[in-house]
């Protein structure tokens, strides 16, 4: 098992990353404080590996609930479920919740766990490609609200995170791709070495072979946890992570959520990004070529849905990173290089909207 | 006007204090940092002083949200509606939410500001004295769950606090008694020397005196911007704030929120750890006797309703500082000093419930 450290002064915490490790309680003890657990999970992840988490805590209180699977339950009704099950069955303030799922199990758990009697303690158990090199790590925990993804939240950091890469064998195909989507961001970002990797090695990554996925995940959790460590807040630095997430979550907004995936909906909106750095001289055609080429060998889609130019506009504006009205955005000065800025130019913009 | 200061470093703020305070925006701009603001008031207090405050802050987006009046709205539901009106009104990360009202209003605001966009600034106007003494200053917020009190919330401290004692005269009599309720309560959990300057000056405070509202306004929010300081996650020392609360808020879930006012509950929860700490020999009889009947003169309930015993200590077993099952309770050491504690003996606690 490989651990990182996500480092947070007195909030630091390990990510432990491995295989078989929903089997095997040892590395999860030390990270329970009480003596009262409950795991929430789905109905997809729950046959797989529940009662096998559940078998290897010791604890006086052990409670799990299982959610409906899928982003159009991250909502408040269900994060009310979390408190009935939490209060019928008298967990106090001493508990610990554990998500045992994907990003929308471990945003909703997370966010349970910040607002339950005012925060109490919270592990991850991500077991999708896209919550373990991405919302499972940095402590933003969420649910959605019709007019806005991610538009009710907290930040509330985990005591650990567990990342057992065997858990991925089990993913859908359409899935996993969509997790590849993260994992890409990171090199364009902030690391290109990564990037030429992952040109290299996608055939083997698509393959799911051990050894090509436990780097990958491994690559992104170090580089997510670098960026989180200097900024946990998301004042500056942090936003970069959101590279393809304005024009990302006004794709997955436009089409009701669930339709397009989180990941697939960000990989046309970091084509689109590029795009626009590309009209701004800042990459070159062939780096653009070269983004637009990597996410279709992994499967994703490069292009939005048929948008109209005007509303696009408007779902992008009530995303988070709006400031005062006026919407930046993550873009690429270069390859493995992102900034964040409203000085794009409206008219290159509306051109890349129009492209698209 | 009067400046106390919450000493939490780098989230330290001020606690203005005096009258004809809301109709001035001068105290209130260093505060409001963004160019977007939302007043969140009640049915009841918005007739009073919302246009009066709306016509004093000057910034770009200015919008108001008038919410019905009483704890049965101290919901996830009407948490929702503050969520509605703020996308809606596209406010983004920049935004300050300032809650006039009382303590529903500034709970539930306060935990709107908590979690809209992970966290937004956010200003207490407090009109009761209930919200004055104790439930604006501090950054705890929460809203209210069918199987207990204040269940879901946050630590989410305000730029500022803006207390207009004016305010106060035009509170119902009975909501101005069940304030005085935890005026009192920070002279027996921490300093006897105000506890006695109680005794000696509630005709004054009843009959409203200026001079003296603003001392036991000023002395109680200087007693609780200490303890919140030293114990801002209410580890220890925070705890004895909840002097009669368990009591309290057992009492409250019984009747059914709204129905005793909050005040009232803890005053009569305050005479029921008192009567324990006197079974436990730490308090005299003479000593109960002087709590009974300052709440008594303050127009204060000194019994709980007919609860049957069991009932009573199932309620009681939900509160949030139940730990690992085991109830803890705040309890008199003396006069002037509160201690929390499990070392009471099951035995005179099933007394003063079957007394009571």
């Amino acid at each position: 098992m490989n651990v990182l450290t996500v480092d947070l002064g007195e909030r630091s915490y390990p990510i432990m990353i491995g295989g078989k490790l929903t089997c095997s309680a040892r590395y999860l003890a030390p990270y329970i404080k009480g003596e009262q657990v409950m795991v929430v999970s789905n109905e997809t992840i729950a046959p797989l590996y529940l009662e096998k988490l559940l078998a290897n805590i010791d604890v006086g209180t052990l409670d799990s609930l299982v959610l409906p699977d899928g982003e159009q339950y991250k909502t408040l009704d269900t994060l009310n479920t979390i408190f009935d099950a939490l209060l019928e069955r008298r967990h106090d303030r001493s508990t610990t919740l554990i998500a045992l799922g994907g990003g929308v199990v471990g945003d909703i758990t997370g966010f349970a766990a910040a607002c339950y009697q005012r925060g109490v303690n919270f592990i991850q158990i991500p077991t999708t490609l896209l919550s373990q090199v991405d919302s499972s790590v940095g402590g933003k925990t969420a649910v959605n609200h019709p007019l806005g993804k991610n538009m009710i939240g907290a930040f509330h950091q985990p005591q650990c995170v567990l990342i057992d890469i065997d858990t991925l064998q089990t993913l859908p195909e359409r899935e996993y791709r969509a997790g590849l989507a993260e994992v890409i961001k990171y090199g364009l970002i902030t690391d290109l070495g990564f990037f030429v990797w992952l040109e290299e090695h996608m055939p083997r990554l698509l393959a799911r072979e051990d050894k090509a996925v436990l780097y990958a995940v491994e690559r992104s959790c170090h580089l997510k946890a670098k960026v989180v460590s200097e900024d946990e807040r998301e004042s500056g630095l942090r936003a970069t992570l959101n590279l393809g997430h304005t024009f990302g979550h006004a794709i997955e907004t436009h089409e009701g959520y669930g339709k397009w995936l989180h990941g697939e909906a960000v990989a046309a909106g970091m084509c689109m990004a590029a795009e626009l750095s590309m009209r701004l001289g800042w990459i070159s055609s062939a780096d653009h070529a070269r983004v637009v080429d990597l996410m279709k060998r992994a499967g994703l889609p490069t292009m939005p849905p048929d948008i109209a130019v005007e509303q696009f506009l408007r779902l992008m504006a009530v995303d988070k990173k709006a400031l005062g009205g006026q919407v930046r955005l993550v873009l690429l000065e270069q390859l493995g290089k992102a900034v964040i800025t409203a000085d794009y130019g409206s008219d290159r913009l509306l051109a890349t909207l129009s492209a698209s």
